[in-house]
């Protein structure tokens, strides 16, 4: 039995979990691939729990408890401190989980890959600031960050599994926002723009503000991830995402913003229309080729791939050197917590089966 | 740079392909992963190929180049011997990669699992014959297999990315062979069975007996390979496949099957009727769940995401725990000896990387 240290860093919908899955996957992975994963730390934006060997399952346990409560683990009698998970001094290499929605991590978690560690992540931004970092991370292929893209689908490890085998990739097409997918349904179902979005936004489909998901910058990021995966050395102002309102309403309140929706409403019943007139459908693309990488709406016929989407779901198409003529198209619900969670926990099972 | 060992075994059309991509990648795989992958032997039907060091890119260009003449490697002069490669003896734990079509192979590669080596496949009779074999196959999860069901498609590596977060496969519904796929569409396109089979046959799409498509046997492994993957103890038995002709055309010569072809026509023409009438689409489909499997031609809803498929792709669409509402599909070409070597390729990968 190997025993596998594992430090996680994040404890929000995501981050609790994948501790529960962590631990209920305890025995399987045990009979399975004779693996033992065991917390060293636990860490969230309050500070540090660790005690200096692995955490039991009662506290870890109490951690969760206290998150429940909505106090930080650093508030936790015991072995806990204020201190950022940087300062945490190690005697192994460990599994470091980013499931944090934290930015400036990237330093830190290149840090312990060069002391080596491996690192999986949930969070994009580690992988979407400096293209420096990102190799420093990708170093000795280190770090593994399935979840980032399409939550639990199989979007990074087939396209690294592509890569490996010598396939080029000449072409990935996505849908990978939940949703702006949903709010093209809704359009193309006859809805206006702005009943669509308060319906979401009321549903809680769309972040607090619906701006966040608006603005494409979250599609970008997901694009800029798959780009450098293929080799590209972008970074993200090469990726211009197309927003779904005009800059004008970037400055609004988001209640402000949320009650002048309609103006939106006229140029969006345009694009359906026009989409309708040519027989296609309108969805908002990610598409990443060598030559550059675009997201915004787009209009796609009737026989493409992401054409068959509805509501919600995700779609990447992956078009190679090998898969010519017809892609390789990976398609489901691409967000969720328990989704989010099981790609990352399949990450450290992966990782782990390496040290 | 860590120095992997590969016994291959078959040198057919994916096996020269696969020694093709594994001479390719040696350098980027030598810079991502610092592996290097080195042929200790390559065997045929004829005998085995090893000189008891790593083959030189000489010897193995040799072999590809007796191969191309349609001579066994066992012809070369040199360290090459009309022994199977069963009777190698190696001083070092290597990569068994069994991407020959020969049945009976189980019982050596446990063996060699036993005694700590490794095992990839493309062959799928090692995996669907005893369940003891296969078992003894995934002693420590020593055995990869991709490529057995897909080809290249990310199949297994996604079911067993499902099962490692701890998720519960309730459905898994597929359309495996591209041979028989080509048909429902042609089937659907308006074409009697006899031409478009005869067609199929003259285009090499299907094997040279096409009732070896036709008997659904291929499929049936297939889906047993993925409810095995999935923990169910079945057998080949457990699967029965719907023949596309009846018993009595099974005693006929290739020829005179072909020839009396149209015999088969009226009941097709009926089913594609019965599948437009309920504005469904007819397709070969495979059903595994934890109560059994079935192999055989459905009638699937207009909004299935089987009815979206055309000619020869594969598509697989799993429902789980997780992916209860929405399921996870993949979908793109299943067949063809690049995309076949490149899904072994990928495994190769993945276990040197653990190695
Ligand atoms: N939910 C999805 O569908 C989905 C899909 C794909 C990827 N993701 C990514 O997964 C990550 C987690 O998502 P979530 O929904 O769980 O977010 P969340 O509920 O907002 O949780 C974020 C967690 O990160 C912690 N945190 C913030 N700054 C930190 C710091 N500097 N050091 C340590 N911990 C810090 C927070 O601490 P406090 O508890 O103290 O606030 C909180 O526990 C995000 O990066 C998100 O983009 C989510
Ligand atoms: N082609 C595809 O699209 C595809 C897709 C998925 C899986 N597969 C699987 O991949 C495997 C290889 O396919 P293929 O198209 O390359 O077949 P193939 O062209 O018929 O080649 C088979 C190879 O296996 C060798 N062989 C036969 N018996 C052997 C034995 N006892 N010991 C060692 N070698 C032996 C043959 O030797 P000789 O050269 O001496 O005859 C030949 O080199 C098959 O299992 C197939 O089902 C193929």
């Amino acid at each position: 039995m190997r025993s596998i240290p594992i430090v996680q860093i994040g404890l929000g919908g995501v981050g609790r979990e994948l501790v529960r899955q962590v631990l209920a996957t305890r025995e399987a992975l045990a009979k399975h691939y004779r693996l033992s994963l065991v917390y060293l730390a636990l860490a969230d934006s309050g500070g540090v729990r660790a005690t200096g060997a692995a955490l039991t399952r009662d506290e870890i346990e109490a951690a969760l408890a206290a998150k429940a409560e909505g106090r930080s683990i650093a508030t936790i009698a015991g072995k806990s401190s204020g201190m950022p998970w940087s300062s945490l001094a190690l005697r192994e290499a460990a599994i470091f989980v980013d499931v944090s929605a934290a930015p400036g991590h990237e330093m830190m978690l290149a840090e312990r890959v060069a002391a080596g560690s491996r690192v999986v992540l949930a969070n994009k931004l580690p992988l979407s600031a400096g293209l420096a970092q990102f190799q420093a991370l990708m170093f000795d292929a280190a770090t593994r960050y399935e979840a980032t893209v399409g939550a639990g689908l199989p979007i990074i490890a087939t396209l690294q599994a592509l890569l490996d085998s010598g396939d080029t990739v000449t072409r990935i097409e996505a849908a990978m926002s939940g949703t702006l997918g949903y709010l093209c349904s809704q359009l193309e179902a006859g809805e206006s723009l702005s009943t669509a979005l308060r319906a979401a936004h009321a549903l809680g489909y769309t972040e607090p503000d619906p701006r966040d998901d608006l603005s494409g910058a979250d599609v970008a990021r997901k694009a800029l991830i798959l780009a450098r995966t293929c080799g590209l050395p972008w970074s993200i102002n090469d990726i211009p995402a197309e927003p779904w309102f005009p800059p004008a309403m970037a400055g609004l309140s988001r209640d402000e913003f949320l009650a002048r929706a309609e103006e939106l409403d006229a140029s969006f019943a345009a694009r359906v229309a026009e989409a309708r007139a040519v027989g296609g459908a309108l969805r908002y693309v990610a598409t990443v080729t060598p030559q550059g990488a675009s997201v915004g709406l787009r209009i796609v016929p009737a026989e493409h791939p992401l054409a068959s989407l509805r509501g919600a779901d995700n779609l990447f198409s992956f078009t190679t050197a090998r898969y010519a003529e017809r892609p390789l198209v990976v398609r489901g619900p691409g967000a969720g917590q328990a989704l989010t969670a099981a790609g990352v926990l399949a990450d450290i099972v992966a990782t782990a089966r390496e040290m």
